[in-house]
């Protein structure tokens, strides 16, 4: 069996939930009012638990010689994964945000996911498997029929059966609106034929059925978007007593030979070979890809949840090897003496980076969630609509920030380890692997930084845009005569009017009809990152500077608090300077890359 | 067996070397007198058709199947290189540059290294076993006695025999001087015992013999560097007639799991187990560090044409990729209109990125290779000993830069080949994988930065920086009015004052005893090497523009020159502007991660 990695520990978790984000705010929601702070607890520990005993051990034996296969037509899951699967099953950890109608727990989504956070930090690949049904699930109770949910969601939600997204096809990729996968109206269903690729947990054999969600055309359908309408297929047909008919011409073909994620079998896939595939249609013809998105974004929220889930565990494992690693002598000392790493200058700094770049990605994904909560739970409407918006501003933000800093976590976490980083002596180049797909799933950083810098931003005029720029404003104007914290703020101050001026120099390119827009849309959706990041981080220095006051020194809670303190200025300093950089280049205002002939590159 | 992914041309390793660096002049220098530039380029064919036709196959076997592999003590080397090895010893390419006394090509560096730049595009696994005899057998002709040369260096170059350099120990890491390893005087040789980790090709199959230069203590020496001596150890005692003897005692104990470079065998060596392992001295007792570093100077460079030789193969990958993908509508068109992902500005900045550094990283690379051979055989003193300077001044920014920027060039090529990247149907995620450990071997990225702020720059006194800052700044005076290039010499001027400005930061903060310099070393030694690949882009594009002049614009050598234009224009215009950010960071003096308890992170 390989090391079980898991050394991080529940501290800012907690803090997020209940000192920053003051979640204990949501039980005031008529939705929630059954819960307690107390209840909210015990599923945060139990999650930790099962993750580090349960999940974190098989960490390293599904990169490696218990991964995912694809044997005889069949995809397999590491066979480790079925213990994991029944202590999910006993425990209930499937569907813990979904309707308790159908065997949900739930649980409000921040409460679900500072859960799953756990999980996804111990072995993330497992988590492609189980959280798949959950998700399909709840896209069927959204937009299915009555009989469709009484059919599929309870088993979906309790682990009976297992979910797949069948969106991309192998010409198609991101243009989904494209799709070519066909469906014929059969008595009540339809009949589907198509490929799919890069299909996740598309076929295993952790359970005994597994639901596919996939986009296909109905014959006759209009082009484009308003022709895909979305399907329930199951591998196998289900009667309508909820039993188990026949096999229903669904085929795995052949899983990827991936970087990392060995564990996860990324299907390719195919329905209807010879022509028995029958699906359900889920809602009305035509409104697939709508309906898709709301799965899409769930998908691309977790990114950011992944983030702060590898990156504490990377945190965790390198701070221990820092502390003990005894190398080199300290900048500045003749005598020779050698030291720890975690006495070198260069070494705190990429410590405080993964630090601080955990931490705010935490604070960021968790508000995120939080949002979402108020969104649909809020017994105010106002509320709920601003709550919304601010959701569909942050998700682009949330998913292309994280998943380019994880790999920079990554990166920084194995030059710190040395030699031993590019080993599996330790855990940092395995979650490298696993973690590179997030910048591509679910939209490429490019996809998402189009999306906040149009739909999101219109033109610095988007509500959701101007009420965060506002509200940071206000923080800098109440904070800014806090001695520990002015610097840091007037630097953040800085930032934003950046922010502001390069969507003035966004809406002067877009009157010249050039490309700097999507020349240059990735710096900018990172400078918004970087900006969010450092305003979360500060509220939580100013929190911690609040409750430190009377504690002592030695107190684990002062220290923790003036680690916050450290962090929040290492962050504004070093990382919203380089704001200028970006900026300057944006000013420059280089178009060479959309102009060359492509003859001469 | 696996794809054949070697697509990349020769097209900018000639104009490099005969355009750009007229490597045509040492061929004035007597020691390269029988040299023609037709040997060169006679060289530098065969070397790419056997990179391309023999190693570029074995690329993915040694990846997966046909790994390094470790068994009833003993490592293996891949068995494809057998084959490998045999083609290699019929052409003579093991010891290109080495003295034709005792085998060798005796070529110009610069040519043997563009010649071997093939061989590491097509597979550099290769190169871990391949290159390590000559280096040894170099070692020992430049230290040795007569009679170790006679015995060692012949078989070294003509790949009878391996080498491997042994310097790492399990608990000394970069502490070279801290050596543990023993050596006890035992007639004419040396008693050997110790233990040595990462040893690159320590162990394997593809030689009768390997000789081991290890660093070790000879009993009652001082502590420190200066009791560390040189020992050439092999695996196969060597009787004075150059017949094997007996095993002498050295062990692989197991070989590394990598995430990375799985063909190469990275071995944990154990010498002396039984008290049986004799070594010669080499050279003087107490100067093994001194000699060590002559070999670790060369596996520094080395680093730079790694990242050459990857870069290139992957621009070739990604471009075809990029060529015949259709994906997306392009900006702005409302139409609808699919187009190739070579036609989305995304892609090209990205693509141009890629061009630009791999390129760059060659012209600076080459360029040190040829100072090499100047500082060896310029018939002029004065210049032998500049080029020495230049060359000490340059490999830490060369290895440095490098190591991170072919890191970024493998991260940015999966982005662009979407979740295909993430798959081993294309090359980019192997060589992100095989490339990590550039940035940590042979001294990390840190300990390059520190040299070149240290010992290299002498606090902006240091002769060679002077000699670069003015060499530049006379480029940009002799050619600002140069139309197509003025901007982007503006650009540099304004870079080159922000290096500048930086060295008096530094001067400042030694004067202050402050934590600045190892704060922000790395930082700067990114500033300074991207201010060097500016300046040789933006010669390239001088001589391109020269050159250009009445060729048609369909002719191959227009539309190369015309890219080598618009690959200068854009990395001026969008990477040096990004010095600003640096530099405002390095202003604001951050010294958080310095001061901060340690408990509190």
């Amino acid at each position: 069996m390989g090391n079980n990695f898991f050394r991080r520990d529940d501290r800012d978790v907690h803090f997020v939930l209940k000192e920053h984000l003051n979640v204990e705010r949501i039980l005031g929601f008529e939705k929630y009012a059954d819960f307690t702070m107390d209840d909210f607890d015990m599923v945060l520990d139990l999650a930790k638990t099962i993750a580090e005993n349960e999940i974190a051990p098989t960490f390293q034996d599904t990169d490696r010689e218990d991964a995912a296969r694809f044997e005889n037509g069949k995809a397999y899951a590491p066979r480790c994964f079925h213990h994991l699967w029944d202590v999910f099953r006993e425990s209930g950890l499937f569907a813990l945000s979904q309707n308790p109608e159908f065997g949900g727990q739930g649980l409000p989504l921040v409460i679900a996911e500072a859960a799953t956070e756990f999980f996804m930090s111990a072995n993330f690949a497992f988590g492609t498997y189980s959280g798949m049904g959950p998700g399909q699930g709840e896209m069927i109770e959204n937009f299915g029929s009555e009989k469709q949910k009484e059919l599929f969601c309870q088993k979906l939600y309790d682990g009976t059966w297992g979910g797949a997204m069948a969106l991309t096809e192998p010409d198609v990729g991101s243009d989904a609106h494209m799709v070519i996968a066909k469906a014929v109206k059969d008595g009540d269903y339809y009949r589907i034929t198509g490929s799919k690729v890069f299909i996740t947990s598309g076929d295993h054999d952790l359970t005994d059925n597994i639901i596919h969600l996939i986009l296909a055309r109905i014959e006759g359908a209009p082009q484009g978007a308003k022709g895909v309408s979305l399907f329930a297929v199951p591998k196998i047909w289900v009667n309508e007593d909820g039993s188990l008919a026949e096999h229903n011409d669904v085929h795995c073909v052949g899983i990827e030979h991936k970087m990392g994620l060995h564990g996860s079998a990324t299907c390719q896939m195919s329905y209807g070979d010879d022509g028995k595939c029958l699906g359900h249609l889920i809602g009305e013809p035509g409104m697939g890809l709508a309906y898709m998105f709301q799965m899409v974004n769930v998908a691309r929220m977790a990114v950011g949840l992944e983030t702060a889930a590898f990156g504490a565990n990377i945190y965790a494992n390198v701070r221990e090897y820092a502390d003990q690693r005894v190398q080199g002598t300290r900048y500045g000392d003749k005598s020779g003496k050698r030291v720890r790493l975690l006495e070198h200058p260069d070494i705190r700094r990429m410590l405080l980076t993964i630090k601080a770049l955990q931490e705010g990605v935490r604070a960021l994904v968790y508000s995120g969630y939080l949002m979402e909560d108020i969104a649909n739970a809020s017994d105010s409407e106002e509320e709920r609509k601003l709550a919304k918006k601010k959701l569909d501003f942050f998700t682009p933000i949330i998913k292309g920030y994280s998943s380019e800093r994880i790999w920079d976590i990554c990166t920084m976490g194995i030059q710190l380890l040395g030699g031993y980083g590019y080993t599996s002596e330790y855990p940092v180049e395995q979650y490298a692997r696993d973690c590179k797909i997030f910048s591509i799933w679910d939209g490429t950083t490019y996809i998402q930084a189009m999306d906040l810098l149009g739909r999101k931003l219109k033109g610095g005029e988007g509500e959701a845009y101007v009420a965060w720029i506002q509200e940071i404003q206000e923080f800098i104007s109440s904070k800014k005569t806090i001695e520990e914290i002015s610097r840091d703020l007037a630097l953040l101050e800085e930032a934003v009017a950046d922010i502001k001026s390069l969507v003035q120099l966004y809406n002067k390119s877009r009157e010249d009809d050039n490309d700097l827009v999507p020349l240059t849309a990735t710096a900018f959706l990172d400078c918004c990152g970087e900006v969010a990041v450092a305003y979360l981080l500060l509220q939580q220095a100013d929190i911690a500077l609040q409750k430190v006051e009377g504690l002592s020194e030695d107190h684990l809670d002062y220290q923790f608090y003036m680690g916050k303190v450290a962090t929040a200025q290492f962050f504004a300093r070093n990382f919203l300077p380089a704001i200028k950089g970006r900026m300057r280049a944006v000013e420059v205002g280089d178009l060479t890359a959309a102009t060359v002939n492509e003859e001469w590159i």
